[in-house]
């Protein structure tokens, strides 16, 4: 078993934490992490009371009685808390209390008493270095150092950070300034090599996101899946193109990577003109998605893409993951040469 | 001493090599790394003769004599060779011979024959799984997967693939269709945690461009070096802003990656129009250039300036990612816990 900060103080079996997917990561799949080992959270993502309490629910319902309900938590993007946090307010106060709540994309201070006060623990997601000091002054126990690679939203195309570099420098960080707070790296892990890789940078543990995702209890089409498992990881690319065609007002600083589908391809370098204009692009995405059809519709999903090849229950990727990395840790000492 | 395929069939000391990086990357850097035991690489870049030919002669005579004289080479932009290939010719006829050259950006089978016929390796750096059969094709011995993490040219940042998934995924391509062909990973390491993840990764070594440039040897100028080393990762951005104002009329699949500077933030999400009518901003970007003025002149560094903090000499830096990349390896064994 690998043994980090991260297992240590989480009571986990394996450094991995299911990233919050918006619509696509339920309770079915927080339950299926937790009871592997990894750390579950559900993908409250745009605060919709209806969908979280529905999810949540199946999550308890799952871990009813089990050491496993110490291992989950709700994610929720942060700037639409600011519009409605009912939904926060609402977890913050059932019978199964999330164990963390994850905040991403936006200022977490004034939701970190609220947290804190309920019991829950403080993970704060960061796009750049300089969202740092703000997630520590929060009060994060579990800083997560997102990466372009990563599926769905984060850093906008052109100043996005990079896993490698992003998760050694924010671990030089927090050793000089905070070094209780742990570090998770997020964005293009999804198999052994990746997990042993971030923790030779100075990673506690992941967070994986595509590559949970796709897997049985992931809620995206299995259509959408099996066309992931299809795909090299030259086939996504990061821009505000899905966002405009779903009609999503995100901060300019953020962008979407999904698979670089068809109706992607039409407006790729057009960003200005479908803003300006976007209504028949709207109704081409609509009409897609209502048939399920994936050259319109967006399949959000990482370049991690790359190294998915297959659609198995959360559980077992979970475990060939750990016992990937575990092989690779352990084989490392072999490389040098005395 | 870190031992990989790649230190076995070039002989060095450490799984490391330098990148080409075209008029800042000279004979003395890539003496200075020959010597210190890895592979260095004269910048040959856009291919003009006297630079490539001064820099040559640079690195011969650091080199005469020396065992180090096996582990030099030169690198090229394909597509720029394709227009004018004198500097390449002209390298291959000299009585140093480079051990290897290196190319990238382009199709490199028209020129293999040419580099084997006189004796020197094949190295293809790629951007896109699609590009590694074609390189394999041209018989490269080393293929250098590259992340959009990198400084200067590298895949345009939408599409940009990351060095955390592109590594695994180019392992994986080349241990099914061409085992003995090496893998290197590019863009964004910096230090002996880089090197240790890349090994994670399954790469057999990794090419160093900023961590190299930020050296006493580098040719850029000391001010930018500076710059650099108080500069995070949240500091660099990759678009075409440079391209235009330089007049490189690069293929629209590449970008570039330098500091976020004053003048192009200037120009920042307004490419079309920069394109439209350029000439003020060369005029300015000119006039920055002439002055030594960096808030307008490029500071073509990767975002591994957030791991930059000193600029030594070029040895100290390398004995220094190998020795800590050592500790890391030999360490990754206790994390694990029966």
């Amino acid at each position: 078993m690998i043994h980090t900060r991260l297992t240590e103080r989480f009571g986990l079996e394996m450094p991995i934490m299911l990233a919050p997917m918006a619509l696509a990561g339920g309770g079915e799949l927080a339950a299926a992490c937790a009871a592997a080992g990894a750390f579950g959270l559900v993908g409250g993502g745009y605060g919709e009371l209806d969908w979280t309490r529905r999810e949540w629910e199946v999550a308890a319902r799952r871990l009813a009685n089990k050491a496993a309900a110490q291992r989950v938590g709700c994610g929720f993007i942060t700037w639409k808390l600011d519009q409605d946090a009912s939904a926060l307010d609402w977890v913050l106060d059932q019978p199964l209390l999330p164990k963390a709540v994850f905040l991403s994309f936006g200022d977490p201070r004034p939701y970190a008493e609220r947290i804190r006060a309920a019991g829950a623990r403080l993970i704060c997601q960061v796009q750049f270095l300089e969202q740092v000091p703000q997630a520590v002054e929060a009060g994060a126990e579990i800083i997560v150092a997102q990466g372009g690679a990563a599926g769905g939203h984060g850093a906008a195309a052109a100043t996005a950070r990079s896993t490698m570099v992003f998760v050694p420098e924010t671990a030089d960080w927090l050793a000089a300034h905070a070094p209780d707070v742990l570090l998770l790296g997020a964005g293009g892990i999804a198999d052994g090599r990746g997990l042993a890789a971030l923790l030779m940078l100075g990673a506690d543990g992941v967070l994986l996101g595509s590559r949970l995702w796709a897997t049985c209890e992931g809620l995206a089409p299995p259509a959408a899946k099996e066309l992931a498992a299809r795909t090299t990881g030259d086939g996504t690319a990061r821009s505000p193109i899905f966002d405009v065609l779903r009609r999503k007002d995100w901060p300019a600083e953020y962008d979407f990577r999904a698979m670089r589908n068809a109706l992607y391809r039409e407006w790729e370098g057009r960003e200005a003109e479908l803003r300006a204009d976007p209504d028949s692009a709207r109704a081409a995405f609509d009409a897609a998605v209502a048939a399920g059809d994936f050259t319109g519709a967006n399949v959000t999903v990482g370049e991690a893409t790359g190294l998915i090849r297959d659609i198995p229950a959360a559980g077992e990727v979970l475990r060939r993951i750990a016992d990937e990395a575990e092989a690779r840790l352990g084989g490392a000492g072999a490389l040098i040469n005395p």
